[in-house]
């Protein structure tokens, strides 16, 4: 199938490479040029422009974004729009929050163009090399490019989830359990990095990815890094997020759904951030006001 | 090999299985006598007693306990004890706690009698078809049941971790972290069954299994429990543990480690296990006394 990919990062190159691999026409944009330059030499169609882009697709456009949530999604959805006509869908195969996601998509549909939200859950390997999609949208809609989402992921790796929003809802979903997983294995490790035996722990990961009950990707992830590093001595614990596992526990808040270790595992995530805490000093105050225990002065 | 079962459960008989299966010989005791009936069918030498067990093991014996964790093992070691010789080597298989494990390897060492402590991973079937296993114990009493370890489970899913107790030790702390990745899990589909979208909890636990983040052994479970119970409308959400987790927090507060999702995981099991609680009754009064708010009468 002929589709425009805008967007070449991490994710939207590989899978550029993975549509070209799967037979795909593909016409590529970035804003880096180099990158352009870079997926033209592996097959794809470069292009230097949106309007490049749209006008070396052939009707009826698919246009798949990858770039990263928020603001963006909107800018080149507007730049797009004038581009193109009633009855192009695009599909946006980021991470988008799915409000956004139903809002773009009712905008959308007033101009006649088809929107598709697809959740893509694998990371840069599985963009490369089989994802896990998530799809929400119209039944005609997703049935028009079912051969894209087909191609681009593992077998049984996709499923329209439902309507337009639901491809988002679900990965952002699949995101919170995500994090609470991966505390659940942190603090484990941590319990065996601070306990009495002497440990190995790229060795215990892998007997656990050997029929137990906790073998997983995650583990798999976890034994590859004990790998390239035994005490994971060169990485500071400092855990990044980039939205996903807020938006589980706003929307978990909203729908009154008790969430306390996808909530406990985002807070961990902000405390590793801190290099010291106000609530700390607060707790330090008043303990040295009631009972006279010691602080540490700064 | 030739190996005494005390124990025939459902982990044990599906341990004895296992071990037939590969070859051993396996002379099987348990207090429900039908389960010895049952288990000579499938091959096993039956012992009604465990004094007929011991007399009908060769030297050095081995003998393998799949017991209750507690008083039992203590109880079926003190028995066994005054029948056995010095060299003769104990395993307990099941999942005691790592701090008995320890004090048991002591006092049977001072009576020469040698003691592995194994963690088993991998549930019923596991135990059947090939289960992880985490050892601890002497270099030479494992070296000499290796062959046992190495063929009840799968491939590479057997690991010496260290001196005794760090087994069971290590099996804890899998459990610990099988509590926070089976709370998330959960979690992750009450979102999604209280979401504006109508899902289908099958078929999002299979799409997450090919290709997503999360795939795993436990997310497997799930798609098979969805797979037999649409919504789960046949059970309660009433969620017992066996201790491995609560050993798993003890262990953490005794070694200063923040494990908050696994701490929340065990709450969340407490809380299954009550109709209402008296913490809500008196956070409702405190509304009511400040702000008027309405309670819910008994």
């Amino acid at each position: 199938m002929n589709i425009g990919l805008v967007g070449l990062g991490k994710m939207g190159y590989n899978l550029a490479l993975n549509l070209i691999r799967n037979n795909h026409s593909v016409v590529a944009y970035d804003c880096i040029s180099e990158n352009v330059d870079n997926i033209c030499k592996e097959g794809a169609k470069g292009a230097y422009t949106l309007e490049e882009m749209v006008r070396a697709l052939f009707h009826k456009r698919v246009i798949w974004l990858m770039v990263p949530a928020g603001k963006i999604v909107d800018d080149v959805i507007d730049e797009l729009v004038p581009l193109i006509e009633p009855g192009d869908i695009i599909i946006d195969g980021g991470n988008s929050n799915y409000k956004d996601s139903i809002r773009r998509y009712k905008k959308l549909k007033e101009k006649g163009i088809e929107f598709i939200d697809c959740g893509t859950s694998g990371g840069t390997s599985g963009a490369l090399n089989g994802a896990c999609t998530m799809i929400g949208g119209e039944r005609d809609s997703v049935a028009y490019c079912e051969e894209i989402f087909k191609d681009i992921s593992v077998e049984n790796g996709y499923l329209h989830v439902g309507e337009p929003g639901s491809g988002h809802f679900t990965k952002m979903v699949h995101n919170g359990i995500e994090y609470g997983m991966m505390q659940a294995i942190a603090e484990g490790f941590e319990v065996l990095e601070k306990c009495e035996f002497n440990i190995d722990y790229e060795k215990v990961a892998k007997v656990w990815n050997n029929g137990s009950v906790i073998r997983s990707w995650l583990m798999e992830l976890t034994e590859s890094a004990f790998s390239k590093d035994k005490n994971l001595e060169a990485i500071r614990g400092v855990m990044n997020s980039s939205g996903e596992g807020k938006w589980t526990l706003e929307t978990a808040l909203d729908l009154g759904v008790p969430t306390p270790v996808i909530a406990m595992s985002i807070m961990m995530r902000y405390r590793s951030l801190q290099e010291d805490t106000f609530s700390g000093k607060v707790v330090a105050a008043l303990r040295n006001e009631f009972g006279g225990h010691s602080v540490e002065r700064t």
